[in-house]
Order: structure tokens, then C-alpha cells, then sequence
């Protein structure tokens, strides 16, 4: 007989089960020109050292510091130009006293030379250095970018651009990345159609658009399956085509004990639970669930704003935890000054969301908050990012410092001012 | 004759040019359900109203708020129940005195009716009614969400996940958005390859990936052209051809004034420019370059660390501006701590861009600078952020806060830790 009420459990606690019964998604190698965005599933080592050798910072010539130590504008030194060194095609002699060698950038400094002088011109073969320099001026070390032997990404670390192009640079053409975790959506309830032209008599099913988008931003695969309807049997049978075809299975909507929600007892029929969260200590969102049969299946409410706050607090932690991302457990985060007082009294003993719309004032950023009913789209389209009370707090004033949080896909970058 | 100096302009000034020279992208009509993260080119209107009318927030039964005001767990109110409603096939009698009807989620509240009780059972045909309500407690406000005639979205703002849900809450099916400019990128260098298996002799042109991705992340679309050779006739065939299929034409490498560096002449000879930009105060990055033909010739230097600021300070907003963004020129900005001295003597009439690596420290984000030559890749790969030093700053001292800026691709959302 499966539970009717809620135990709501704090949102550690939460993550604390995910991590401990949720395992890694599998692993794949890939291309690195095909693993932007991805999460390394191996560190990475370099098997080369960069720069290789000693190289020339620019175009120039390579001389010995101790030759022009005395040059000035006034007094300049001359040197005998003897070689020239470009890339693929390098001078292979050794520098002398009074002499030099053309170098272009990146090239192997010569034996002999320690220095470089950026863009003089020859005359004759020789040239005229009317500055001195430095031992080392102008010249990259052997291995300052990168040693043989050192780490140079972590397990966990989604790779940047700069990243893949570094990845080439030290001849690493594939890499172990884990495979992007498939969540199967499910859309429940009988007024539903993902047809436009139904819209007349029924809702179109927009929330599993949105939450689409935000499981490829957080790194997932959506998947939507179908619409079910307030039939237990329905939701059922999704539910378990989910399981078979998807990582993941996420309803959206009857995740509730209203007289027609029927999520939670459905998904608790198909199998017996290794784990489970029936509702969490987040307002809204509160009865956002999560049933562990082989695979995790977390069930989202239908109001908007919950249906947000479920999958920014457990979906998408659990997608990054799958995904193999060393920071899945975390949000961006800007501080800024609350500008309206927020009294919150209800539900003291829980976490409270409340979206935010951050402006830059001057050198600061201000939060202010944009409130409204839990089924109101216009809040979330008009905030830009979120701040999580914490549980016991009633009142933030007028100018109080908070945290809010940014979100790929719902609440991105702050650019937009 | 072709001016052979630099004149380094300030970033604000470079702005200013790009913002009087450089048109926006055409616009093109697309399906709302393809829309996602592309940029408005219109405001967007709403014509209906959400909701239509007085809707239930939840499952349970429409009642006269008069007629329960009396009503408490020891002296509960009975009310008859007279009928329900369904979406889609709703009750569409008057309520009077003394009688309630079921009503699920999102329907319209029956005529006569001022509230909401939700989840009560009922027995026998009627409910007892064992708590008072406000007049409207559970109802969601005839349009409340969005009102006909509503502006919902301005020209510029860039559509996340609950905006396409919006937009189509409000049965806007298609909208007009800016058109990406497409980016041509010509790597110029003797010393470069695309091919891997010549990468023994030559260095991969690992660069243009780089900023493929970048390019992308920005909004624009990436087409690699091929590379050049330190060749003016060559640089200036590939520029011709770029002008010919792209929006946007950037070279990367010989944008200098050395020997073998080109693109600067190579792009003055294709035709007389509107406008020019030789060279940015900010270092690195300064020879960073811009000629306004009938579309803009952005030269980006060669090394890493140069390319990067180049890119981040004027090829990405210069993208941003043509692609419609209503914040072409700003950054995500968090403020943090620097945790190390920062010494700058060089270029102090300048910019400094310096590389910092952000952690969360307690409650506070700590900057550490990330330092090394300009052409390591090792310090924008181990860096997850950027500072912008003003002129004249010749010391940041350990402790003192500074603003990290956040950039899509190179220095994403900051949850890796």
C-alpha cells in the first residue's frame, strides 16, 4: 500500500540520496572536434611538452643578450646576420659572437642564442640593435605552456572552447566523455493536446516545450513521449515505456494527492522503490517527488512556477549528478540588493523561491521581486533569476544583500541590460 | 597609401563606430516552436487574455464565500453539490445560496460563485464545508497573466525556455526574429595546417576551432574559410571570397605590423573603408583591428591570449550588435576579491585584460590573476574568467574587489565548484 501524504525532506537530504542511489551515466570516447560542451569522463594528461623547445616570442632576430648589452639609439651594436629560421624550415647551426639569425614566431631559438629582438631590418647582412635585452627577453621557455606528465583537466570538467582547442594543441584527438542521460517527459492531464489546431478546446502543452529546452541546457537528451491522461493505467503505461526507452522519466503535472493526480501511485505500482522523496521542503515546488526503481523517475507539478522550481532544485541536479558534471549541486550566483521588502509568511519551515528581475544600478546589482500566483507564466518571463529564502527567515528588507541565482535556458546570462 | 602605425582607439570609442557604421541583420519570420534563443526583431503583442476569465487554481469545489464564512471544524457548513466542471465540459449554470460545484484546476469559475475549496470530498451529493474563504481565495484573476494589448516582449530580448511557452500560451505561432550573421574565419600563417596528419610539421589550426565555437555561442554562425598563407595576395583572395558568403569577415594572426604580417594592407587594397579601427587600447589584444568595407573586417591577433581579448572585446559585441541583442557591449559581471597583488606597469595609458581564476570562498567569490605570456594557451584554459583593469590602475592590491566577467563558451556560468 503505497504512502498517501507528503514527508517533505530538506533539499540536502535530497542530494544526499541522489549521489548516493543514482549512478554515472555510462561512458563514450569521442572526437575532441566533436566534444565541445561535453563532460570528461578521464583526466587528461598531456603526453607532450609545450612549446617543445625554447621558442621566439615574435618575428625578430635571435641574438646573445651579452653581445648588445652596451647598444643604445646612440650607440648601436652590429651584428652579422648568419641564418634564418622559419617554421618547418629552421636554422640549424649555432650563433656566435657578433652574430644573429632571423626568427619568426614560435620558431626553435638557435644553440648560442638566448635572446630575441623583435622587427628590425637587415642592411647588408647586418643589423643595427639599438637597445639591449634580457637573457630569455622575448623567448617562450621549453614547456611553460604545458609539461609532459601534467594534468591537465579533471574528470567532471565541461569542455570550453579554449579547451578544445588545447586538447589539439597537445595532439589529443579523442576523449572519454560520459554519454548525455535521455529524460523522458511526460505530460499529464486530460485538457492537454500538443496539437495547435485542439487549442481551441484544450491547452497545448507548452510546459514540456519549456522544460525540453532547460533538460538540453542542462545537459540531457529530452525525450517527450506523449500526453497522458488522469488515468492511473495511462500514466502507468508511459511511465513504463519511459523506463525502457529514456535514463530518466519526468512527469509533469498529477504530481499531487488532488482527486485526479495519480503520478505518484502509478509510478509506485510498476516496481518497488530502492528510493524515494515524496515532496520537498521547497515552496512552491513542494510536491516535486522522486521514485528510484531501476531508474529514476521524478515527478514535477503543473503550475508553472512549481513546475520551475522542481526541476532547477531536483531535475536538473539529478541530470548534472547523471551527467558526470563535478558541480551538480550548484547555481551561478550574483549578489545583489534586495530593492522592495518580500514578507514571507507562509511556509516558515520551508525553503521559499521567489523569482527576481536584476537590473545593474550603478556599479551594484538590485533585485527586485516579481510576485504573483504560482500558475502565473508572466512572473518567470519576466524575472531573470531566482533567490532561495532560507527556512525560518519571515522578512528580507528594503536593501538586504542576496544571493540570486542564474540558470541555463530559464535565467541565463545577465546581459540583457 | 595605406597608414602603416597604429592608432590605437579607446573600447568606448570603437563602440560608438560599430553602433553608427555597422547595420543590423535582415530580419526573418520563424515557427515559435524554433525560435528558442534567437533574437526578437519585433515587440511582441499580446492579443488575448490569460486567463480568459475567473479560473480555479485547484482541484475542489466553486462556492459563495458568504455562505461558508460561518464555517470551522467543529461546526462545518453543508453545501449541495449541483454539478462539475471539467475542462472542456463545464458547468455552465448559476451557483445560489447553499450550493457548490466541482470544479478541477484551470476551469472557469461557474456564475455566482466567488471561491474555491479545494480537495473536499463529497458524500451523498453534497460537502461539508469546514473552513471559511475570502471572496476570489483560490482563484486566479481573470487575466491576470497577460492582458489583450499587452506588451510581453521588446525587440532584442533573446527567448529562453518559459517565453516560448509564453508565446505560445498566447497563440503566437510565429514571430520575426534578427537573422544570424554568418562569420568568415581565414587563419592566416605559413606554419598552420587543418590537417591532422601534418601536424608533425606543422602546427593544427587549432585557433579558428576556438573561435568557431565562440562565434556560435555568441549568436553568429561560423564558416571557416580556409588558411592563408603569409601572403598579401593570398589573405587578400580569401577576404574577397569571405566579403562574397559571410556578414562578418576575421582574420586571426598578421594583424601586426611585422615583417610578414599582411592583413592590415591586404584588407585596405580590397576597397576604400567607410571607417577603421588600428588598434584597441587594451593590451593584450591591441593590434586588434576593424575595416568597414560594405561589411565589417575584424583582424584578430595571433596569439592565444590576444585572439581571445580581440574576440571578447570587439568581434563579439561588433556579432552581437548586427545579430539584434538589445546588450551588444556588456558583460555578466560578478564582483569577487582579488586574492593575489596585480602589478601594471605596462601599457598604463591602456586597458588590462587579465585572466583570473573565481572560486567560491564562504559566502564571497575570491579572483585569482592567471599570469603568463600572451601566447600560452595554459592560462585562458586554467583561468573562468576575465578582469578589465582602467586606465591608469597601475596596482590592485590583494584583498581589493574586482568585477569577473562571464562570456558564453570561454567563460561560462561559474557552477564548477
Amino acid at each position: 500500500m503505497v504512502y498517501k501524504g507528503f514527508k517533505y525532506i530538506p533539499l540536502e537530504g535530497a542530494y544526499e540520496l541522489i549521489k548516493s542511489s543514482v549512478r554515472r551515466a555510462k561512458r563514450e570516447e569521442v572526437l575532441v572536434l566533436e566534444a565541445y560542451n561535453r563532460v570528461l569522463a578521464e583526466d587528461i594528461i598531456s603526453e607532450v611538452n609545450i612549446p617543445e623547445y625554447d621558442v621566439s616570442h615574435y618575428d625578430g632576430y635571435a641574438v646573445r643578450a651579452e653581445d648588445v648589452a652596451q647598444a643604445s639609439i646612440d650607440n648601436p651594436t652590429l651584428l652579422k646576420v648568419v641564418g634564418q629560421s622559419f617554421l618547418g624550415e629552421e636554422f640549424e647551426g649555432e650563433i656566435k659572437a657578433g652574430e644573429a639569425v632571423y626568427i619568426s614566431t614560435g620558431c626553435r631559438v638557435p644553440l648560442g642564442a638566448n635572446a630575441v629582438i623583435p622587427v628590425e631590418q637587415a642592411k647588408n647582412g647586418f643589423i643595427e640593435v639599438r637597445r639591449s635585452v634580457q637573457p630569455y627577453e622575448n623567448i617562450i621557455s621549453a614547456d611553460s605552456d604545458v609539461k609532459k606528465g601534467e594534468k591537465v583537466f579533471n574528470q567532471g570538467h565541461v569542455l570550453r572552447a579554449q579547451d578544445i582547442k588545447f586538447l589539439l594543441d597537445i595532439k589529443k584527438w579523442k576523449v572519454k566523455v560520459f554519454k548525455k542521460p535521455v529524460v523522458a517527459i511526460i505530460s499529464v492531464g486530460d485538457e492537454l493536446t500538443d496539437r495547435i489546431d485542439e487549442t481551441d478546446k484544450k491547452k497545448l502543452d507548452s510546459h514540456n516545450i519549456m522544460i525540453s529546452h532547460s533538460i538540453k541546457e542542462a545537459g540531457g537528451i529530452p525525450l517527450p513521449l506523449a500526453i497522458a491522461t488522469d488515468d492511473i493505467n495511462d500514466v502507468k503505461r508511459l511511465i513504463i515505456r519511459g523506463l525502457e526507452k529514456a535514463d530518466i522519466v519526468a512527469t509533469i503535472g498529477g504530481a499531487s494527492v488532488g482527486g485526479r493526480d495519480c503520478c505518484w501511485e502509478a509510478a509506485n505500482q510498476i516496481g518497488i522503490p530502492t528510493a524515494v522523496i515524496r515532496g520537498i521542503k521547497v515552496q512552491p515546488g513542494r510536491v516535486t517527488s522522486l521514485i528510484i526503481l531501476d531508474k529514476p523517475i521524478v515527478l514535477l507539478p503543473g503550475h508553472v512556477q512549481s513546475t520551475l522550481v522542481g526541476f532547477c532544485l531536483l531535475l536538473l541536479p539529478l541530470i548534472r549528478h547523471m551527467a558526470g558534471f563535478s558541480s551538480s549541486f550548484s547555481f551561478t550566483t550574483l549578489n545583489a540588493r534586495l530593492s522592495h521588502k518580500l514578507s514571507l509568511k507562509e511556509f516558515a519551515s520551508f525553503k521559499r523561491v521567489r523569482f527576481v528581475k536584476v537590473t545593474k544600478v550603478n556599479s551594484e546589482y538590485a533585485a527586485k521581486p516579481v510576485l504573483g500566483d504560482s500558475s502565473l507564466t508572466g512572473i518567470v518571463v519576466k524575472a531573470n533569476a531566482f533567490i532561495v529564502v532560507p527556512e525560518g527567515k519571515k522578512t528580507i528588507e528594503e536593501g538586504e544583500k542576496v544571493d540570486v541565482h542564474l540558470v541555463n535556458g530559464l535565467f541565463p546570462s545577465l546581459q540583457t541590460f
